[in-house]
């Protein structure tokens, strides 16, 4: 593994363990072995760090999300669950990054906040999209708010990163099922 | 205003604005223009009072969805509207005190992490019971897993506390409608 890269996992680890605020260059390198010399090489600040970290992460889901919502076979309700089912299994996958992520922005420093906010609403606005594009098809109804729902689908499934275990009594398949049941069809009894 | 509760209200101002970590008991005294004598009179350290300023807000939120939930003449559907609703409006009306308790709980110390933890889970299953109450009753689908159902919903409301702007285009009743709409009906096109 090359430098930048440990310098960022290791980061990764303790910022989930600790807290960013909590975890000083000099613990970074400490764990590592190297002397801050190493890190201010590859890093002007714990800042620029964090903001690598976020930038890595939310690049990573905005290409998976691409390769969902291009593929030509699928349809709108089938990319949507495509869409939810990778982000729970990031769960397992990327615990510590989306930890760091979803806890640390307001860490980030003002210049390092647009950059990573931009990428953010990317990914919110290609899942609206497709929500809009379903609707024009015809698979979901008329008449919703496209935003509104984007942010509830988002929120329900951010939120599972604060409780979900994967390897609890639910599997990341019949959590994915509930979630998409439900808002495909609801849960009223008609 | 007596003075504990003036303590409590300028740290969670000060809290929301730089964090927990990042506000001394120094600065909290500074603010109000007492000595830490005054702080240290009243808390007997920066972790129980933010253990107190947690511990008012879910207990506030315990007794608003206690009566809701009592309610006689309502059904279980507009039980759970209710409870949605009240959580919503508490992002205008205690603003503040959502972003500490939704942010800083990991920086409780682990005595009191527990007491919160029990009054949260209070709430979480208050809320399982009334989806679980719906199915008995058929208000709700047979065969739901009421237990994520609940944790889907929250996440949804909770997660709303990030982005929701009450003073902007959408109104605090039309998102509960629209979330409130999702969940029962769902957004698929039949």
């Amino acid at each position: 593994m090359d430098m930048k890269k440990e310098i960022m996992e290791t980061s990764i680890r303790l910022f989930g363990e600790k807290g960013f605020t909590e975890t000083s260059i000099q613990d970074i390198v400490d764990a590592i072995g190297v002397t801050k010399g190493t890190f201010y090489y590859y890093f002007n600040s714990k800042q620029e760090l964090l903001k690598d970290i976020h930038l890595d992460y939310i690049k990573a889901i905005l290409k998976q999300q691409e390769l969902i919502v291009t593929d030509p076979d699928k349809d709108c309700k089938t990319k949507m669950r495509d869409i939810i089912y990778m982000l729970i299994q990031n769960i397992r996958t990327k615990r510590q990054s989306a930890r760091i992520f979803l806890r640390e922005m307001r860490n980030l420093s003002g210049e390092h906040v647009e950059q990573i906010k931009q990428k953010r609403d990317e990914f919110r606005q290609n899942f609206q999209r497709l929500i809009e594009k379903g609707i024009e098809q015809g698979e979901f109804k008329s008449g919703l708010r496209a935003d509104m729902i984007t942010l509830g689908i988002l929120g329900m499934t951010n939120w599972s990163y604060q409780w979900y275990r994967p390897d609890g009594d639910v599997s990341e398949e019949e959590l994915v099922d509930i979630y998409v049941n439900m808002i495909l069809n609801g849960i009223q009894n008609n």
